[in-house]
This record gives C-alpha cells, sequence and structure tokens, in this order.
C-alpha cells in the first residue's frame, strides 16, 4: 500500500462526499469595520464592487454587544499593543503571566460572584481542559449531560475516564430518572449550557439545581452565549435568575458578548487552583496576548456599567422576532437574541443563504450537520443592540422573498 | 456522600501535595516593555520599586526573535484594531473568517512549501485537532511517536483510535525496530519534533525520512521552537536541511518565533482540507482576532527577508553556551537557541531561580515535573538576538553565584 496516496484518496473522497451532500463549507471572507457593526464588507465571488469588496449586513455575528469594535475597547486594545506588544512571549508558567491576566482573572470572578477565575486560549480549551480534569478527580465520577452540549464539553467529557448519562435537551423529567437510576454513591456532574446557540431556548437553571441539590451532585454551566447579555451586570443567565451561587462552576467566553477573544472559568478558589494545576489544555499552551486581555477587560467593565445596552439587545430581539411573525416567517421558539430560521436540507439552507448574500446584500450562516441533526437545517439570525428597524424589514422583506422562491423551486 | 466537599477536599489534598514535593506553580507577574525587549516589569514580591515593579532581564521568554514587539508588528496590530476592532466575532464558518485570515493561509502556505496551510486557535490545538482527524482518517492507524513529543501531539493521539508505539528519544534504531515489527499492512504516521523545547537538541530529519520511506509511513511533524529561527526564510528545520517536500504535515506556532499567538498546519491541498472540515477544535471556536491575524502576518513577511536576525540569534546562542562552558557551569549538550542548565530536585530548582530574580533581576524558568521527567529539573535558557554580551555576563555571573551558594547549603 501507498499510505500516503490512500489518504489523500481518502480525503479527497470524503470532501466529495460533503460536496455531494451540500455540506461542504466554504468558509465567506468577510471583514469588520470598526465603527459600522454589523456593517461589513463581503470579499469574494459576486462580492466585487468599488473597493474591491462590496458592503453588507450580518445577521449572524457572535460579537452579539458589538462589543468587538466598541471605541473603548480598541482604545484598550491598541494601548496594549503600544505598550506590550503583539503576543505574551510564553505559557502562564514560563513569562507568559502579565498583571492584565492577572486583573482580568480578578474581573471574571468578581463579574460572576465566584471567589476564582482562570484564563484559557478558548471557550473551547476550558471546556476541554476543565470538564476532563474534574471529571477524573474522584474515582467513579458520572456525568449526566443535556443532549444539546457544546461540542467542546462532549470532548473534555469524553476525554476523561467518567461514565456518561445524556438527558434530552432541557428535559428534566429525564434528568431525573436518569439520576434516581445511576448509583447513589458514585460522585455526580450535571453538565449544561444556559443559552442553547443552536435553538435559542434556555436552562431552567433553578430546577436543575434542584436536582442537583437532591441527588448531591456538582453543577457546571456553560454561559458562552449568555455573558454580557443577560443579568444586571451582564454576568449572565445565572446572574438574571440568582443561581450564580448554586453553580459550581460557571465556563463562558471572552469571544462573543464580550467581542474579543479566550475562555474561563469561574468558582471556588481551591477547584479552579486544582484545574490550573493540572490541565494540560492550560498548563502546555501560550497565555493570552497582553492586547487581547486589555480589549477583555475594557469591555467587561463597560458591559458591567451599560445595562442600556442589555435593554436594546432584548428590544431588538423582539422586534426580529415579531417582524417574522407578523411577515408569516417560520422561526425556532427562541427565548433568547438567537433566532433559527428553519430551513431544511443542507442544499437548500445553503442556497437560500447564498441567495440573500448575493441578491440581499444580507449575510446569514446556514447551519447543518454535524452542527445540528440532519433534517434540521436552518439559518441563525442573532439580533444586536445595533440591528434597527429598517435592518430588520429588509431582513424580513428579503427573507420572504427568497423563501417563497425557495419553496415554489 | 457530599460531593462538592469531596471534590474541594480533594483539590486541596491535591495542592497541598504540589506544595509538599515544590512542584506548586505560582505565576510570576511579568511585564513586556515594547521596545525594551528582553527587559521587563517585574510585578510581585520583592519586585515592587519606583512605579510599583522592578526591571528585570528575562532569559526564558519564547518570542525567541523579539518579534512579539517588534516595530513592524506593533503597527499591523494596531492597524487591524483600527480597521477591524479586537475580535473576529464568529467561527470560521459563522462570519469569522476575513480576508486577513486567507492572507495568512497563504503565507504560511508558501513560506512551508506546500500547497495549503490551516490556522488553528493555537499550536496545542493545532496538534491536538490534526493528529486526532489524521490518526482516525484510515482504519488500523498505527503511530510512531518521540518519547519526548509534546503533550499536545500526546493530547491528538489519545484521542484517536490509532495504537500508539513509542520511541526513545531521537533513538532511531529503536524506531527502526519498531516499525519493523508493526504489521506492513498497516498505514503508519511517524510523529516528532525539529526541536526539543526542553532539551535544546533536534532531530535528524532525513533519516527519520528514510524510514518513513522505507516502511511506507507518513511524517508529521512539530517546527513549533523552529519556525522562524531556522532555515534561509526562517521556516524552520525542515527548510533548513532541505527535507521540507518530505514531510507530510508541518505544524507550527504564531507564539513563539513569530512572536504573536495561533497555531497552524500546513500540507497537501486535500489533506489541510480535510482537517478542516472535520476537526472539532477548528469547526467549534472562533477564529482568531483581526489583530493577531494581521500582527503574525507582518511577523512572518519581516522574518522571511531578515537572514541577519537569525545569524544574530546562532551567534547569541553560541555566545551563551561559550561563557556557560567558560565559567564551568553544567548544560544539556543543546544544538539549538534553547540551553537548559540543570538543577535537579523541584525545590531546588524553584530556590534558584527565586534568587536569580530577587537578587540578580534575573527571570530564568525553574521546569519541573510533569514538564521534564522528575530528577532532571533545569532552568531553561532560551538566547534570543537581543540578549547582548553584558547580559550573558551578568546571567553566567549571577547563576555562578547561586549555584555555588546552592551546592554549598
Ligand atoms: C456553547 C459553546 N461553548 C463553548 C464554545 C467555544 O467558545 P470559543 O469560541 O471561545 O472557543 C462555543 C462556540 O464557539 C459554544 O457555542
Ligand atoms: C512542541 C510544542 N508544540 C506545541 C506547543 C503549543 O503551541 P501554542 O503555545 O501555540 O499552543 C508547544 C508549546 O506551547 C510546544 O512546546
Amino acid at each position: 500500500m501507498d499510505t500516503r496516496q490512500t489518504l489523500l484518496d481518502h480525503c479527497s473522497r470524503h470532501l466529495g462526499t460533503l460536496r455531494n451532500e451540500g455540506r461542504y463549507r466554504d468558509f465567506t471572507r468577510l471583514e469588520k469595520i470598526a465603527g459600522r457593526f454589523p456593517t461589513y464588507r463581503w470579499h469574494g465571488p459576486g462580492g466585487q464592487g468599488p473597493g474591491g469588496a462590496r458592503e453588507i449586513t450580518v445577521w449572524s455575528a457572535n460579537d452579539y454587544l458589538g462589543m468587538g469594535t466598541h471605541p473603548a475597547v480598541l482604545e484598550a486594545a491598541a494601548g496594549a499593543v503600544a505598550a506590550h506588544g503583539a503576543g505574551a512571549g510564553g505559557t502562564r508558567n514560563i513569562s507568559g503571566t502579565s498583571p492584565l491576566h492577572a486583573a482580568l482573572e480578578d474581573e471574571l470572578a468578581s463579574w460572576h460572584g465566584k471567589p476564582a477565575a482562570l484564563l484559557f486560549g478558548s471557550g473551547y480549551l476550558a471546556n476541554q481542559a476543565a470538564l476532563s480534569a474534574l471529571l477524573a478527580a474522584l474515582p467513579g465520577m458520572e456525568v449526566f449531560s443535556d443532549a444539546m452540549n457544546h461540542a467542546s464539553m462532549i470532548d473534555g467529557m469524553r476525554r476523561s475516564p467518567a461514565k456518561r448519562h445524556i438527558w434530552r435537551h432541557n428535559d428534566l423529567g429525564h434528568l431525573e430518572e436518569l439520576l434516581r437510576a445511576a448509583d447513589p454513591a458514585a460522585p455526580k456532574v450535571i453538565a449544561f449550557e444556559s443559552v442553547y446557540s443552536m435553538e435559542g431556548d434556555v436552562a431552567p437553571l433553578h430546577a436543575i439545581c434542584d436536582l442537583a441539590e437532591k441527588y448531591d451532585a456538582i453543577t457546571y454551566l456553560d454561559e458562552v452565549h449568555a455573558v454580557g447579555l443577560y443579568g444586571p451586570q451582564g454576568a449572565g443567565i445565572a446572574e438574571r435568575d440568582g443561581a450564580a451561587a448554586r453553580i459550581d462552576v460557571i465556563e463562558g467566553t471572552l469571544a462573543k458578548g464580550v467581542g474579543v477573544f479566550g475562555g474561563y472559568i469561574a468558582g471556588a478558589a481551591d477547584l479552579v487552583d486544582y484545574v490550573r494545576s493540572v490541565a494540560g489544555g492550560l498548563i502546555f499552551t501560550t497565555a493570552l496576548p497582553p492586547p487581547t486581555v486589555a480589549a477583555a477587560l475594557a469591555s467587561i467593565r463597560h458591559i458591567r456599567a451599560d445595562a442600556a445596552l442589555r435593554e436594546r439587545l432584548a428590544s431588538r430581539a423582539a422586534a426580529l422576532k415579531a417582524a417574522l411573525d407578523a411577515a408569516g416567517l417560520p422561526r425556532l421558539d427562541s427565548h433568547s437574541h438567537i433566532v433559527p430560521v428553519p430551513v431544511p436540507g443542507a442544499d437548500a439552507c445553503r442556497a437560500v443563504a447564498r441567495r440573500m448574500l448575493e441578491e440581499f446584500s444580507i449575510y446569514v450562516t446556514p447551519i447543518n450537520y454535524p452542527t445540528v441533526p440532519r433534517g434540521t437545517e436552518r439559518l441563525r439570525l442573532c439580533a444586536t443592540p445595533f440591528h434597527d428597524d429598517a435592518m430588520i424589514a429588509e431582513l424580513v422583506r428579503a427573507l420572504g422573498e427568497v423563501l417563497r422562491v425557495a419553496k415554489a423551486a
């Protein structure tokens, strides 16, 4: 056998299958424009206009509050570039920890009302490293995982020796059934999210914490799609619902509502220090760059104080849903700023998104397998405080037209 | 059982053990100063001086060429902050791919002489995601791994179904023995590094590629500690040795020689596209921020053209080794810019580093278990083009004094 050729053949065959199933992903080239969010420049086929790119409206950004281009954030990033340069130059233990890193960890702990917090290179690494470390800490641990938990959480659970029980999404009857059936002596962890990013629905935190208490389980909550967006200071759904004290580990990202890059966990001091001391995904990788850390710190400080931003997010999300409903357009039953519009079939979903972009200069991401189950493909709309009434009207008009044509075809 | 309390008890007991064994890691707070590399500000116990921090010389930075604070890099980072903001605002597939990301991938491919390259959030994620994807591509794959391979590679191999054979570090006789004993029909991958970061030695690339050819294996090379530093254009040891065409996958980081943040792989187009299409550690995480990407691109463009920087690195490394030898100080037999000084015993190693910092304002990282085997603790010195003769003389004087006192104690 020629191993190299066999491998390459396998790769190209797999890519051919993806193409045939309409699941091959071309990454659309989009350029953010500071100060103009959610207007971007589209570079790509059909995007060529004066200046080489066409201006479009993005409806699928995870920079949910536009903080990635907020003046206070840019100022902090630029200041740190000038003062400290572009990279940390080492792992956290090998010269890569600056006072900025420590200040951001303090800020995150205080934000979530926890004694300690720990930065990671991303929310992905935070989930992977923290879950695998925690689930290996005690012998015989068992983890109870919501069926729609994110790939990074699944990754962390799979990398641990813990037995994994999967409860139907947000179905607490099923969760209790599984908890009741498990060995009462096994140490248990319940792992779940607050806002589910492909559904837009929200977990009932207190009810889950009630079960955790009843069955003596620890709670691990991913607030990635909620931090910045919900609660009096924007610390997430746990803050909004007054449930933060009942959650053992809160995990979050700096890359969505906060608008920058990186991830973290917050929790009890010894627990966080333990993860810091044992997690390979923290020990063996370069620390976040000083400008990233400074930008995230400035963003969170702004977010905590700016409740009006969150009110505007809520009212824009409500306006988007009302406009879709008034136009008779389909949508999932969202309880958040994320509003999925179902377009079943990978090919159909991609084609609709492509026409929205080419004909209406509106970018919406088509979501297909493996991110969601086959047959439940969807466009994922995210409202932000910067999507005004005119943008909503334009989106609804375009979507109505494209979906009508798609149905007739 | 009270699971929460049991877990916290486990954590604090483990932290106590680390403290007792001298392996508890306090992250020293060091502040990079743009334009002054390798001078940093030390914030911490004993570091308080005028302005709240003491200036020190860092001898353990992985910003090997000082590119993290190079003016061209800072200008690119600041320009991207002003133009595009602080974050990408999405995964690569969900509005997070900008023309800058595509340009950096093109630059990386061209640098390594490969048809394609793919960015990751870090070198850690690149190894983990690429190795686990590749090793799961063909049924019955077996991987041959150097005993000193990095934790991120081990992580990627462990997460795949592939059978793992470990060859003694840089011992090609042993590698061939294992290859010969393996099933001839099994598709094989040899995974190794070029410069080993805790030893400072260099793998014999051509000899390994000879074995790969003989036994029909694919080659996967981690050039993390070599990119920017070796070869006519700084593409690494594979470029220096004229072996790049014989390596199937080259993996690197943007966080060390390049001075910024992020990781990547380079290789055949379909192979890279395959990893792009299946790797969870790429699909399910936010794209690198535009300023990080712009900074890395500017850094690599500078590095490729500036051979004098590499010559100065080589001469500084030679001067460091000569000075250590002349002073009769111990060091490992390094063939690179990384020069480990053995100080066996975790407590002893930490104490020596602490005295270097407090008494001589020199920062050197003590490296202990699990990064290196117990009993082989060491200080890890890294020469850079900016460590001048006076700094070397001061380092050798301080080290001589501290080690003499440590021995006498
Ligand atoms: C629920 C959830 N958790 C974690 C992550 C990973 O966060 P990051 O993008 O910071 O890696 C994501 C998406 O990216 C997510 O959707
Ligand atoms: C050999 C090796 N590979 C990969 C990595 C990970 O690279 P990064 O810091 O970009 O995650 C490191 C160290 O950090 C390393 O030493």
